[in-house]
């Protein structure tokens, strides 16, 4: 048998946000490499004499180097099997799905890649942030906050600081602080809204809600530690209930 | 009995790119008012008891405007039904949820949104275009290149036009040569390469892929007419087949 690759997207958190060909395709599978970040009632609707195999990534815990997951990825599908890599969120959003699509493609091996809800989409739709808006946001930006350690991240602060824009921060807890102060320096008012979203559609959701200004100490006193999402823009003002909002686990 | 309003997204075509919870809920919905772009194949799948309503908007018929949108939801939730508002892609991105999710709330309406595939997603996947990428993207920018009737999409021009950043153009068949046009003058390089994705994921799907400065002609030769969805960057340079990919139907 020819093996093959899917590169899955297996979305925010909330099983039920999975699309019908990722739950599919996780049945069909003979062996599933996943992130750590997929949740574990996900993990649990794969089929059940499929292979599971953590491969990371955990905060600060790269387990396995990307490199080893492109050669397990090769391997796998060069023995015949039917093989899925299972991301959180989106593959294509910060997710390196690209790098193993061509990682995987340059080895002859027949590969496809399967959207998945990206937790700027899943966080967005449970706090009832609007990431455009024709009032208030015409343009919607996807960065990533990490940077190295202690670092500040390397982004474009006068492009992100410009109104009318949604700005979402991928990875951005750690960097938060320097982030708010950037973006306050290239212009954007300290008094727009954000919203800080961790574990976004799972049963142990947070969200805070507050402004530019107050985002270090939002983080910080919420002892928010990730995954979170930050959304910045004037959006995030418009959920009538603002604070501290958490799920009842 | 309370009614409810979900206002969900249903992706980008592909039936399959539903999600578990939109599934389950057009099939417990009494009524569903969907949007034209909603593929047939997902309209099947509405509970055959329910009342389905279509309320626009393919391109240029905007037959039911949106005040009227809210109204009906309105009232066939005071009227004890559970309601669906089925849109197309995400309801959060370029959908309009926002001012629907207001319109609702503000009668005192149980409302909840549920993310979808964006279209942006759904075509990056499966024209195999990464998003965002380690090497090339870092900064992924969503945008509409919808304008007045002949006129130029207002947008901030200089800072779509910084390197390192993916540009994705909603409803930007019309307005492309303009598009490629100010992007050029404002320093992004003519060589940049783009891909059009035409009813991305679904049957008929069509991809074309060039450069910045053959956009124009691209969407004139090939016919394009919508929906179809700009990916403007390096990223879009990756996929090993380059030129025009339409699916067999």
């Amino acid at each position: 048998a020819r093996g093959v690759v899917h590169i899955v997207g297996a979305g925010p958190g909330d099983p039920e946000l999975l699309t019908l060909k990722a739950l599919r395709l996780i049945q069909e599978a003979d062996v599933v490499y996943y992130d750590r970040l997929v949740s574990p009632e996900i993990i649990s609707l794969i089929r059940r004499d499929a292979t599971r195999v953590p491969v990371g990534k955990s905060k600060g815990d790269h387990s396995v180097p990307q490199t080893e997951i492109h050669a397990r990825l090769v391997a796998s599908a060069q023995e015949g099997l039917r093989v899925v890599r299972l991301k959180g969120g989106d593959p294509f959003i910060f997710g390196r799905g690209g790098e193993e699509l061509e990682a995987v493609r340059a080895e002859g091996i027949e590969v496809h890649v399967v959207p998945g809800i990206s937790s700027a989409l899943g966080c967005a739709a449970s706090a009832g942030v609007p990431l455009t808006h024709r009032d208030h946001a015409q343009t919607l930006t996807f960065v990533t906050g990490h940077a190295k350690e202690g670092g500040v991240p390397d982004l474009d602060w006068p492009a992100l600081a410009r109104p009318a824009q949604t700005v979402v921060v991928f990875m951005g807890v750690d960097t938060a602080p320097v982030i708010a102060e950037k973006l306050v320096a290239a212009g954007r008012a300290p008094e727009t809204p954000v919203a800080v979203i961790e574990n976004g559609t799972r049963a142990d959701e947070l969200r805070v809600f507050g402004t530019l200004a107050e985002l270090p100490f939002l983080v910080e006193e919420e002892g928010i530690r990730g995954p979170a999402l930050l959304i910045i823009g004037e959006v995030a003002g418009l959920p009538a209930e603002q604070g501290r909002i958490a799920s009842i686990v």
